[in-house]
C-alpha cells in the first residue's frame, strides 16, 4: 500500500500530514493526482456531495467512509465505488490499535469488493462485508453502545461531584461491565436494582433525583424497560 | 487476616465455602463463634435486619457490606460497627482483580475506621472513607454508570441481531469509550450525531425505530438531553 498524495482545504495541517506519510498534497482539485488505484473520501458526512462535484475520475474506485451515507452516492461519480468504513470512534491523540478495529466493506462488484477487502486485511484483522442498509443500523447501534453511555457516565460524574465525590471511583466498575459483555451476551448481565424489582432502592433513587427532572426522567423510563424484561 | 466461619442458610455452598477457606461453618445462629474480631454481614440489603435479630454480639465490631443501607442500621446491635463496601460488581465466576476494587469504608468511631481501613487495605490499594448519605450517591451514580449502559447494549445487540449482524462487530469500539474515560472526564468525550447536532442522521435514526417505541423515546430522550449540552 502506498499513499500517493493527500487531498484537503486546510494547507498546514496537509503539509503535517503528507510530511508524515511521505507522500505530496493538494488543495486544488485541478491538481488531484489522476493515476491512483483508489480515491478515499474520510470527510464528514454532509460535505461528501461537494467534494464529489469537484472530481472528475469516472473509471476510478471511489470510496467514502460514513456509516450512515449509503454506497450508491457514489454511482453517478464513476463505475467503481465502495464504503471503506472502520467502526471506531476517532480522536486526533488517540492510540489505535488498527488491526483490531472492524472494517466494513461495500463494494458495487465482486472485482472492487476483492480489492477493498485486500486493502483492508493490510490495516485490520477484522474486515466485514456489510451493505449500506446493515451499515445504518450498525450506527444507530454504535449510538446505544457508546454516544449514550457516554452521556450517562456525564450524568453519573455530575451526581458524584456535586457530592465531593471523584469520577474514577466508578472506573473499576465500568471496566468490569465491559469487560463482562465480551464473554457473554449483555442480556445475561443485567444487575442492579431494576432487574432486581427492588422499588424500595428505586423510589430512594428517584429521592436523590427529585431536583433533576431529565436525569429522574431518564432512570425512570431505562428502569422501566429493564423491569420489562423480567 | 484470619477467616475463623462462615454461617450461612445453604449448607451444601458453605461447606464448599469453607473447605477452599479453611475455617469453620454455621448454619444456626446459636453457633456464631463468639470472640472474633469482626462479624461481616455480607447479604442482601433486604436480609441484614434478620441477621441482625439473630445474632447477640454487643461488644463486638459489626460491619455490613451493603451500598444503599445507611450504617445506622447496625447501631442497636452493637457499640462498635461500620460498613465495608467494595463498589463492584459480582458474578461467581467472574475473575476480579481486588487490589483495583475501591473499598468504600465507615465506621462509628475513629478506632474502628483505624481497623477496618487496616483490612480493606490489605485487599485492596483503594480505600475510602465515604459517608453513608455519599455511599447512596455512589450507589445512584453506578446505577447510570453500569446498570443502564448494560441495557443500552441489551437493546443495540437486539437491533443488530434483527439485521444479522453480531454484536460483537461492536465491541473494540465500546472498549475504547470506555478506555477514553480514564483518561479524561466524560464530559469533554461526547461524540455521536446529538452532539454535532446533525438532525438528518438523528431523523433517519428515529425512521429506523419507527417499530420499537420503547427505543424510540430512549433514543429521543437521550438525545434530547446531549443536545441541551450544547
Amino acid at each position: 500500500m502506498h499513499i500517493e498524495q493527500v487531498f484537503g482545504r486546510n494547507e498546514d495541517s496537509l503539509q503535517k500530514l503528507s510530511k508524515e506519510i511521505g507522500c505530496g498534497y493538494a488543495t486544488d482539485s485541478e491538481k488531484i493526482f489522476p493515476d491512483a488505484d483508489l480515491y478515499l473520501i474520510a470527510v464528514s458526512e454532509n460535505a461528501i456531495p461537494e467534494i464529489l462535484e469537484k472530481i472528475n475520475l469516472h473509471n476510478k474506485l471511489i470510496v467514502h467512509t460514513a456509516g450512515s451515507v449509503p454506497v450508491d452516492i457514489l454511482q453517478p461519480y464513476s463505475d467503481h465505488y465502495g464504503v471503506f468504513y472502520p467502526l471506531q470512534t476517532f480522536s486526533k491523540q488517540d492510540d489505535i490499535n488498527f488491526r483490531e478495529v472492524p472494517f466494513c466493506i461495500e463494494a458495487n462488484s465482486p472485482e472492487n469488493m476483492e480489492k477493498l477487502v485486500d486493502l483492508a486485511q493490510n490495516i485490520s484483522d477484522d474486515v466485514r462485508e456489510i451493505n449500506s442498509e446493515q451499515r445504518r443500523i450498525l450506527h444507530l447501534a454504535a449510538v446505544f453502545a457508546c454516544n449514550f453511555p457516554n452521556l450517562l457516565y456525564i450524568i453519573a460524574e455530575h451526581i458524584l461531584h456535586e457530592n465531593n465525590l471523584d469520577f474514577d471511583i466508578l472506573l473499576p466498575l465500568i471496566k468490569q461491565t465491559t469487560l463482562k459483555i465480551t464473554k457473554d451476551s449483555p442480556a445475561n448481565l443485567q444487575t442492579g436494582p431494576a432487574i432486581r424489582n427492588d422499588m424500595e432502592t428505586i423510589h430512594k433513587h428517584l429521592e436523590l433525583l427529585e431536583d433533576k427532572p431529565v436525569y429522574k426522567e431518564i432512570y425512570k423510563l431505562l428502569t422501566a424497560t429493564v423491569i420489562s424484561y423480567q
